[in-house]
């Protein structure tokens, strides 16, 4: 068995994005003295999603990677000997921002970035207005704990985001996140979105034989504008290769804790499901088509 | 709305031919009579899953489509008025095979064929010997009650099959289906195979925002050679746009059931989903290859 064990920060973020950082850190320093190896955070947890209006005053809240995050979170990567997963509104040039997931590597160095390459764009969501879609493509970042297929939020709905990841050896499926309910929706729907939030991510594990790893973020964080604001649900979540839940957070609880996963288990579970073997390449061309009309 | 009644016949298979046929026409007028207007039948249900073993006798079982079982369906659809969505071990020629579902148009015409793409094989399901992989690539077939997006079984698996009948116009996906557990492995495996079933057909429903409806058999059938056999284990289902299930058949009931679809939901759940939109095909082209190395 090649155990490891994850971290996993689930909190509520406020208007101060130092404390929200110090509550990063604090999470990660938990999860860490719980044993975990890999920590991995909510999206955008530098700041309340600000996403919620388009306001070119956000931009202020963007900053360069390396920047002063990437280097306190490298220290403390270093300081604690472990490998983390952020998310940061990445400023590349003067109105140039991306929505990006860092990975320190355990030496403090920065081990590669990831920039979301789907960007969602509804009411209340407005991230089109603020992020250019990724240029880096489908890559998997290669660490000290294995190969990481680092995904962003929105990206969990495509299951063409996992397939490459897969397709180029990655050994886990990683969504930072920040997605949550409209207060005024029934609860019906809402559960209906939960369900498909997790069942989505849960289908990649199954489809490549991956472990997936997704973190969300809590509380209910008001509109600035006329809005009901956005409920955050959690449900932060670790599944092995056959999509099983092996841990998971409540929807609103601060959470900083551990799972684990084996890295074993895909080698077993792709041999009784090889489903790499089988697709049909010679009829997949379409799928770089938007639609086939 | 735009409500759809769907019929689903499940029911475990036996050696007789002819009399798997009649249960199959008793289920289709049994869901007919309950208002079903399109009707979804098991993989391969005039037989026993004969895959269990590699016999060349079991070419014995296949036939021609234009066909007896398309004749009798086809003559079934039209006195009831109905819409069949078919399996059959299809001959196309001398040595030539396909695992294919035949899509009876409710005058009794074939209004379509979908020769199944992604083959498995593995210990008992030995597909690969039988069934030559389809040439027919993943066109969704125009019927009265909709264009079906029919797919077959091992597809299940593959969310590029589903995207591509989605990106062709699919109203609905369909999987005829024989899937069951090996004997012998222990529960908790039972259980995530099946839910891992579960999911990722419903995955593909939230990815594409359309309906899904699968139809599995049930029952045990002894393996011809020295293998435990197979236990089919059911679960028929209909999940609507978002994934959530609509209705489910348990493991091990013969059901021959009606359930409601609405294909307007489709349209406003692609509204709020819009993934379709967002996919960046400019970064896709590696998914016509095996693997990124």
């Amino acid at each position: 068995m090649a155990e490891l064990t994850i971290g996993i920060v689930q909190y509520a973020c406020g208007a101060d994005v130092d404390a929200n950082l110090q509550k990063t850190m604090q999470g990660i320093r938990t999860t860490a003295s719980k044993g975990a190896r890999l920590v991995v955070l909510q999206e955008l947890h530098r700041s309340l999603y600000f996403c919620q209006q388009e306001n070119t005053d956000e931009f202020d809240l963007a900053e360069t990677i390396p920047g002063p995050t990437t280097d306190q979170l490298g220290a403390l990567a270093k300081e604690l000997g472990v490998v983390i997963v952020a998310s940061l509104f990445e400023r590349r040039a003067a109105g140039l921002y991306h929505n990006t997931a860092v990975v320190l590597e355990s030496d403090g160095s920065i081990a590669g970035i990831y920039r979301k390459m789907h960007i969602p764009d509804d009411p209340g969501y407005y991230e089109k207005f603020y992020f250019t879609p990724g240029d880096l493509g489908f890559k998997p970042i290669q660490t000290s704990v294995g190969k990481l297929g680092v995904l962003v939020c929105w990206d969990q709905w495509f299951p063409e985001g996992a397939r490459l990841m897969a397709m180029a050896g990655a050994d886990m499926l990683i969504y930072p996140t920040a997605i949550g309910w409209h207060p005024d929706d029934e609860a019906a729907e809402q559960q209906r979105q939960r369900d498909a939030w997790i069942t989505i991510q849960r289908s990649h594990a199954v489809a490549n034989g991956l472990p997936v790893i997704s973190v969300n973020r809590i509380g209910h964080e008001a509109d600035p504008g006329e809005g009901p604001g956005a409920l955050f649900w959690g449900s932060s979540f670790v599944a092995g290769p056959q999509g099983e839940i092996l841990w998971q957070a409540d929807t609103q609880t601060e959470t900083f804790a551990v799972a684990q996963i084996d890295l074993d288990r895909s080698e077993a579970v792709r041999r009784i499901w090889p489903y790499l073997r089988d697709r049909r390449i010679d009829h997949y061309s379409d799928l770089t088509k938007l639609y086939r009309d």
